[in-house]
């Protein structure tokens, strides 16, 4: 070995990062988020894109949001969820640590 | 929108690729062999660290192979798995195209 592999522990904690990912609904929201402007976007504009109720929509964005994906603020009505900066290069790197 | 989201096809297919990865085991696979000299190991080398049968662990090294994670070589009488360069790092841009 050139270097450490990842230990057992971390192994687990990045697969559910990876399994956050592993869902075709959660791809495509986070897809249209990292293409509004801002990399921001309301629930309001998820729903229509992904022909997906509200509340599918809410409890894909949980996911994604706890996996630290993207962040979520509350203005007026809506709740609008952005990339975090980072996350998902993040990932790439957190194998060959 | 500033630019296009993914479409659903390419959503599901690159959500395929996140599974294959959204698993403890595999994540240390990828890990060991990414930390191994010129990024390679032999499935001989593989077992040990698992602590896993030789078979499973040839199950786990197919599914990252299928998925275009690794790239596979016959030496002698044992299989050799390679890290391909560039696959995981296409995996977050994958998401913003």
């Amino acid at each position: 070995m050139t270097s450490a592999p990842i230990s057992l522990e971390e192994a687990a904690k990045t697969a559910t990062l990876f399994k956050a990912l592993g869902d075709p609904t959660r791809v495509l929201l986070i897809s249209i988020v990292a293409a509004s402007e801002g990399h921001e976007a309301c629930v309001c504009d998820l729903t229509e894109p992904t022909g997906l109720s509200q509340p599918t929509v809410s409890h894909h964005l949980k996911i994604l949001t706890d996996a630290g994906f993207l962040s979520r603020t509350r203005r007026g009505s809506w709740a609008y969820y952005a990339l975090v900066p980072g996350a998902l290069e993040r990932l790439a790197t957190a194998l060959a640590t």
